[in-house]
């Protein structure tokens, strides 16, 4: 950590700073400029936090040169991390698909669902019961009966389910029936929640916010990591920019720089990240030439009548189109789609 | 709301526009341009979300004309709401002022700072327990041994206290010890805890999250509203952008916009949105000057010893001087501060 | 075009608007709703400013349904554009490479890198002579004496050369020597250059502007093109966002979204749009599997001495991999690298 | 400067590093971290770019600790540069108001305006007569003609002129007719022009661009400054975020950020840093609550018939009814509106 003091700080203000430095357990190294007095704060610091200095009289600014999440590091942990689901892996070679509907509306609908994009590639199944929505008079999900739907789309085609949690009170339900929690992208700072998932042992797939920087998203990993849960997967999602033509703006540059940072697996979720169906094969593509090692994908089997999201929703043959694509960019980067379980008769 | 049609859409796809318009309760209404037919959608639109058109085949896009909030519109509560608290009203003629610390750190430092700010003119006391920090390895509050010294500081002092929740499992506890809940930036959009919150009769202070626009602010509003509590203070603290000088920018136009377009009152959070001591006092005035009703101020007795956001915080007598020259803009405003009460005998 | 009405906007105001579409040579139709009179102006509306309404007592807002630009639209031109430069095409079935030095240092440098860039696969060489610089006291470029050596470099290789203009005084320099004219981010909206510039028939580069929507790209061609110069080239190089981890974030949706709003050929700049070599191939590679036309890539022999944007500048050896990579996805799209040009003995 | 070297960098790299500081006229500081060696930089470092070493094998990342710019820095100039315009001052006690019509549409409205603005309180006449304008088929000014227009009001009313520049190729009549030159948003980085615009002795106001950081701004007047033209007022005009409410978000933070890191006068604009007339006022008063030294406002007699920017203009008793209040607020810091130029006889 560097501290730069002011122009004119003086030597009881620069003593202070190294009093503080040395009772947050670090060294300190002078080094004295034209106008600037630099003080580097040596030692492991990836725990102190860059306030404790700038609140000194005399300090203009404080630069962390180590980075301040440790667990979900690629500096100390190079490989990556590869996790194993129900009959496939995410984070190593195989490149994993997640597709289903943006809410469990019926156990029709999901069962439809699940049969078809097991049919057109899919390796596990999505499908929200809890919604978060911006409105409070729009459908909010089917709660508890929707993950009983869930329960038996798993059984039918013995794939794992991704369900999204919306509340701390969800938990115990959430680590009973699913395969993997999602945390969207409104939680991804309900610390709160982050640290209660991080006691349990359920995969977790961690989207960004849509204001978050990749940093941050690799602080909410380090809740859950710190906890003791290590099996954490992120999801660039889009952000929010100032551009309207889609709904959010794809981050697709996310994806090399995490795989720089950290080696925990990394996603794209096209469906949000464009919000609109015509232009998520393109987006879907694009994730993959950039190296990521999977995707989540809103399909529906009639996207005119879902409750929620319809609008981004592929229907099942344009996804089986996107997955054959999708498999041969896979190729190119010198992977494979992951296997598929044996689609079980109906 | 206007449904778009795409250029040669053809008779089918209108006429399935028109029977979702009724099936939605609304009538339709025709209107075919050169390229574009539109279609109307007339009735009380405010539930009906734009999806169930937009996912039709031949839909371009839709427009919503109405507010897609009721209970938070000026066009249908066209006075101020005015809620009182211990002594003093927020939302009408008196400007109010909240300040505290950022975080209850010890039972010495809340006493010292909330006779402090109560000298200085501060209406109400804020403090944190439950801290939402970016970092797990960071100072997450004293937890419910902080309410104890806030409901201490309370009785000492007279003054009413502002507390941020984090999670549904503490809405209990703050129901019993807190005068007003405060929902952080973060929690903007946790539906699940608005909800919650709206069963309560305990006043909120609602903060705009840093990437929420000043309608998705108001639909978070809304949801408290909905469950039957009506006393709901917006509170504008910053949103994040492009620029690094500050920590974030303060949206001033929310200001007059917000009051505009709902009765409720509107605050801003200086400490915040500037993220810099330095520029709070600027920031303050240009709040009252631009409309809003009060401001929440972070202040602590020896800000370089703060527990977190000590950059931030004024020291005691800055705040006084920011208090008088908010005294003298409100002044010019035809408003003034809100009376304080007696500082009580330590 | 649609008019919105406030609620209790009066008969007389409805008239007036009523009036100002028949002055503006269009005719309306009205459409009453329960809070808003919505009052649609049919006819061609692009050259229409919504202004014109915008400011009538009594609207609440105005919503263009049509787009605003006609030449660059798709709609009125269904094909893609493909126009011709020195032995390929762009904007049909090949993938274009442009590739070379930010700036064009020395004869030595440009001339290495241009023999360099052409054995790796590059079509046509980039190089800028005028350089738009933050600061005033770094390298502003070689200026006309640059343009001789590039139009060495063209001879030598037989590449089409590609060269920003920043200043309408250069104009007929650029005519002279170049093969396509760049207009740089911070240009897009110089509309009296692009007007000049729309009078000559000289290939364009448009890059979209660092906050520019894709709607104000497509309106600044519009400028070009109703000037009569219809080979406009659009390329999108990252827009400005709060992520501070890249110099950029490249909006990978901007490229499914241009190719169906436009005929006009659509390359990426990857080399701006993440601002560091480490992320170029994996973002070249997104760009051509979401569909985009080509690409154009800073690259330099020794980046470590550019004068300007050495971070983001590729070696020839990682050029010349990153070649190869996109060769490959090109064919999964169906496409495939336009032909090279041969190399000419030294 | 601080070169921040990657975990494991060798002791070749770090030499080199060293070479090429001393290569730069600096002297280097070695400071060695857990994880990362720290160089540092030392001497006059502001036209030094960081680029030089962020290309260097083995280095993370550069850090500038002193300011890029110099000329517009307080630290070189700590007093306020205060400029007389005909009769009153910029940037010292008193505050100055512009105001006037976005476009000269005609000899009788300029003439009408500037009366009515003169007699409102106005210091100094806006009109533009090269207007910017998104679409090519818009109203692009009056050019030429309308600077007579502008010189008859100027002489009629005795108040300064100020007129937006949009092509180099307008100075000479620039500095012929008018007595501030205003550099639009969009050519805020348009570095020819503002090289040209240095070299005369034409007052200038300078906005920021609509995604230009806060040190951006004070680089693009470096140029001019540079130049040796001293007479740089630099204009806040809203930036560009995800906020749709209103056309801009003004960053008031913005105001006292400038005040503390320049010396040169702070303008606020409110007409198109919120892009409607009903905030306008809001914004004037918070403007100068928060420490600007001045406004630019549009003001129309009849904004429904205005040929540009019609939503944002005042009507001229609103504008009247604003000076006011902004006189109010100017007298509680300490400070008065300038005196106003005697209302000639028509």
């Amino acid at each position: 950590m560097m501290i730069i003091m002011k122009p004119g700080s003086t030597q009881v203000e620069i003593e202070h700073v190294i009093e503080q430095i040395r009772e947050n357990g670090l060294t300190s190294h002078l080094s004295i400029g034209e106008d600037h007095t630099v003080i580097g704060a040596v030692g492991d610091t990836h725990a102190v936090p860059t306030a404790v200095f700038e609140v000194l009289d005399g300090v203009e600014s404080v630069i962390r040169i180590s980075q301040p999440y440790k667990l979900a590091s690629r500096q100390f942990h190079p490989n990556n991390s590869i996790f194993p689901l129900d009959g496939f892996t995410v984070g190593g070679d195989e490149i994993a698909i997640i597709a289903g509907p943006c809410s469990v509306e019926s156990r029709e609908q999901l069962l439809e669902t699940a049969r078809a994009v097991q049919a057109a590639g899919a390796h596990a199944l999505r499908g929200g019961v809890f919604k978060p929505r911006t409105s409070p008079y729009t459908f909010q999900g089917l709660g508890e009966e929707g993950l009983e739907f869930v329960a038996e789309a798993r059984q039918l085609t013995g794939m794992p389910v991704v369900v999204e949690i919306t509340s701390i009170t969800q938990l115990d339900l959430m680590v009973k029936y699913v395969d993997v929690i999602q945390i969207g992208a409104r939680n991804m700072q309900n610390f709160a929640l982050l640290s209660a998932i991080g006691k349990t042992q359920t995969p977790v797939l961690l989207k960004r916010g849509m204001s978050a920087t990749i940093e941050e998203l690799l602080m909410a990993s380090e809740y859950i990591l710190s906890g003791g849960n290590q099996r954490v997967m992120l999801c660039e999602r889009g952000i929010r920019t100032f551009e309207t033509a889609t709904r959010n703006t794809t981050d697709i540059n996310a994806i090399p720089v995490l795989k720089a940072l950290t080696h925990l697996p990394v996603l794209l979720d096209p469906s949000h990240s464009t919000g609109h169906a015509d232009y998520v094969p393109a987006v879907a593509r694009a994730a993959i030439a950039a190296g990521a090692d999977g995707l989540i994908i809103e399909v529906h089997p009639d996207p005119a009548h879902a409750l929620s999201d319809g609008r981004q929703s592929l229907k099942p043959e344009k996804f089986a189109e996107l997955v054959r694509q999708v498999r041969q960019i896979a190729e190119v980067m010198g992977r494979s789609l992951a296997p598929t379980t044996k689609v079980q008769e109906a």
